[in-house]
This record gives structure tokens, sequence and C-alpha cells, in this order.
């Protein structure tokens, strides 16, 4: 059964544009929202030690298509669902919608890496405890 | 020959994140000012009357793809390159290098439209003299 | 009796920057936020009609204290007070707390405004039916 | 005399709202921006390695006084004169303009800090090798 969560967002007035509208960049910080909820509702955190390692999961790829504006103060449901879930990576798809009308479709897919010291980033398989919390 | 257009861009501290490096959401402004850069220096702007009526481009497809990290203060290239223009709609690529080392290429489908009182849009086929400015 | 609001907010990824706190200028948009949600709590929109004109708010101050760092995901209590009142302006002071502890002390003042076709704003009176819901 | 350091900014479309015009939280990334390009150009950086400590600047105090809008595309110019700087902090103001209008007055009060492991800061004096530089 593909994992899923959920949550409702309202368009704040500082991610609004000239055009009246949210930004479109701003969709992407939404769909990282709803991904990090999800994962403090599996008691993670999106950066957090496992195993005396800093692990975090920075993007490779992100995409989204919109069919429709979402406007000030609009009330924004987000549906999340791991789509594809790898050694090393998570893929990402999540539905924006608003009584029901869908408005946009999100994807990301991020990899499990260790923060080094100094910022650098290396690629790891998921740790097995971390899998398990994904996974329930 | 395809339509290019390139400029160069500093990360700053607010686009950073906890992470060390620039936040994922922050490269779809930058593809949105090298756009509008473009679009200067060809004499017009991304929203503006055209023979009475307001035309933007709202977009209706962005990704990215990410090979490396951005960090604070780096001086990045980008090279947007027109990679389809129809009736109604550019696509663009957007390459981020620094050094001649690539880091990221992000796409965008912007379609043309009229802003409608109220604030609405209609897809309308791009101007004339919009599609001559573009192509020139 | 002065008017009071509270709300509770979580410090996103995105709002972080490489020193490793919530960057300081998304405490205004908090400050804006809880200012906006208020307005809600009021049956009102910051941006909205009344009698034909539309009534916005812009600021002319605005000011922030930092007392100590907001971290990725904490939990930040914000207590809105209107501080003063008059004809044609709201101020506004925004506690930001932890567990107790503060944090931060904003403060906003906001003129009452029509925003007229063509974009201009203008000065007008706090309209009779906005300042009854504002000092219910 | 007093320390200044200017440039010219233009208004993006992802700073702007729906009220047409630039969002009053982005004066104070403007307001950064001129402080780290002024650092740039004195050699140095905003958080940087000083004698095997990372020093950087947490603000204690901002502020912005707004006297007419930005909008879209708007080309802007910065002057930043350091109006105080003490054993640990430095306080700039920050003018806004465009084709000599002054359009808002910002303020804000930094302290020298170092950076520890784990991610908390400690007020320091200002190194002297930072503090030459600063008032070259």
């Amino acid at each position: 059964m593909p994992v899923e969560y959920s949550m409702t967002r309202r368009v704040t007035f500082a991610e609004t544009d000239v055009a009246g509208v949210m930004h479109f960049s701003n969709y992407y910080r939404w769909m990282e929202e709803v991904e990090h909820a999800f994962f403090r509702s599996r008691g993670m955190s999106v950066i957090q030690d496992v195993d005396g390692a800093t692990i975090s999961w920075p993007r490779v790829m992100t995409s989204c298509e919109y069919f429709g504006p979402l406007r000030f103060e609009d009330e924004i449901d987000l549906a999340m669902t791991i789509t594809d879930l790898t050694d090393k990576s998570i893929t990402y798809e999540v539905l924006f919608s608003k009584a029901g009308q869908r408005l946009a479709r999100g994807r990301t897919k991020a990899v499990c890496c260790e923060l080094l010291p100094g910022g650098a980033f290396r690629s790891v398989a998921i740790p097995p405890s971390v899998r398990a919390k994904l996974s329930e």
C-alpha cells in the first residue's frame, strides 16, 4: 500500500505576486513542507543524526505542473504519496487541490546523504531504521 | 539558430538554508530572472500591454535537475535557451554553471495569456509583435 | 482592553539560512501572517472591498528586535497586540516565544489605503465597519 | 568621514505581491545584500574564518520606514552608511531611491559573533583585522 500523507495550507500574502496569484516557485516550498510534516509524523526530521552521522535529503530532481492559479488566502489540500523508494532515494508526488479541484501536481526525487564536516554531501544507503519508519 | 541569453548571478545569504547550500526552490527564481532579463534585452517586459491587452506568461510546467550544490557568494553563470516556441507557448532551458562546471539544469514552459479584469488568465496566441522580438 | 490575537507557527527549512537559524527577514513574514489571521478571525481580509473600494494596509514602518535564534522545526508562539489605533492607521506588536522564552519582538505600523485602478494607494480614514470589527 | 557603499538593484517578479508592489519584507533582504557587497568590496565575507574562529554578524535590531512603493522592474539605488561602529557591533542605514526620489530608509544593528560548533553564537569584540578593513 502506498505511503501517503496530507495536510492543508493557506496561501499567504508574501507568497503572491503582481499577477495576483501564488508565485510558481512557492509550490516547491509547499512540497517540502508536506514532506517534512510527513517525516515528523514518523518521529523523524529531514535533517537528523542517525548512528553518529548527520543524514539529510538533497533533491536531485523536482518538477511541477500547474493546472490553475492559487490565490491569497485560498485553503489548499496537499496530498503526498511516495511513488518510489530505492536503496538510496525517495520520490514523492504532491497533489494540490482546492475544494476537490486539482490545481497542481509536483514531484521530488531526494537522495539520502550524509552531511560531512565542511559541508560536503555523500550519498549513502537509507539507514534501516529510517527505512522502517518511512515504510510503516 | 536557437535564441540564447546569459547572465551571472551571485548566491545571496537569504537564499541559503541550514544545510549550507542554496535552497532548491530558489533555482526557480533564478530561472525566472534570466527569462525576464532576456525579455528586457528585447525591449519587452514579461507583463506588458500589447494592443490594449495585458499579456503575461504563467507557467504550466517547471522542472530542475540538481548536479551539485550552490553555496553562499558563489558566482554562477546562467545560460538560457529557447528550446521550443509554439503558437501559444515558450519552453526554456537554463543551465547553471560555476567556473565551467555544470551544477543544475532547469526547464520552464510558459503560456501566453491575457490577464483579464478580475484576475483571470485566458490563453491567447503569442501576438505577432511579441513573437518577432522573441525570435530576433 | 487591548485587542490581542495569538497563533503558533513552526520554522520551515526554506526559512533557515547557512548560519543555521531562521533568516531575520522571515520574522516580518510571520508578523504579517499573524496580522492576517487576526483579520480573518474578525471576518475580514487584509485586502477587501468595502463600500465599492478596495481597502488594503501598506506598511509605513516595521521593526524587529532579536533576542535569540529560531531554528528549523522550532514551534514558536506569536502573540499580537494592537498598541495604537488612529483614524488612519494601526500599530501592532508581535512577541515571538518558544516554551515561554521570549526570542523576538516586532512592530508594524500600517495605514488604511484605498487601492486605486492603476495601482496607486490613497490614504483614507478606516471605514467604520472595519473599525468596529477591529475593536470588537 | 563616514564609511559608505552603494549599489543598484532591480525589483524581481518574485519579490512583488498581489498589491502590485515589492513585498515589505524584501527590503530587508536588499539591506543585507548591500551590506554583504560592502564586505566583499573590503575583501571580506559576512561569514568568514578569522584566526581560527568563524565570525558572523547576527542582527539584534532591524527597521524600515516606507515612503513609497517599489514596483516590478524598478531600478533602485541603495546607499549604505555605517552610522555607528562600537567594539562589538555595527549599525547601518540604507536609503532606497528611484531616480533621486527617496522611497525607503532601513536600519540594521548587527553584532560580531563567533559561531560555535553546535550552532550557538557568542558575542565577541570585532577582531582588529576586521575593524581595520571596515574603517578603511
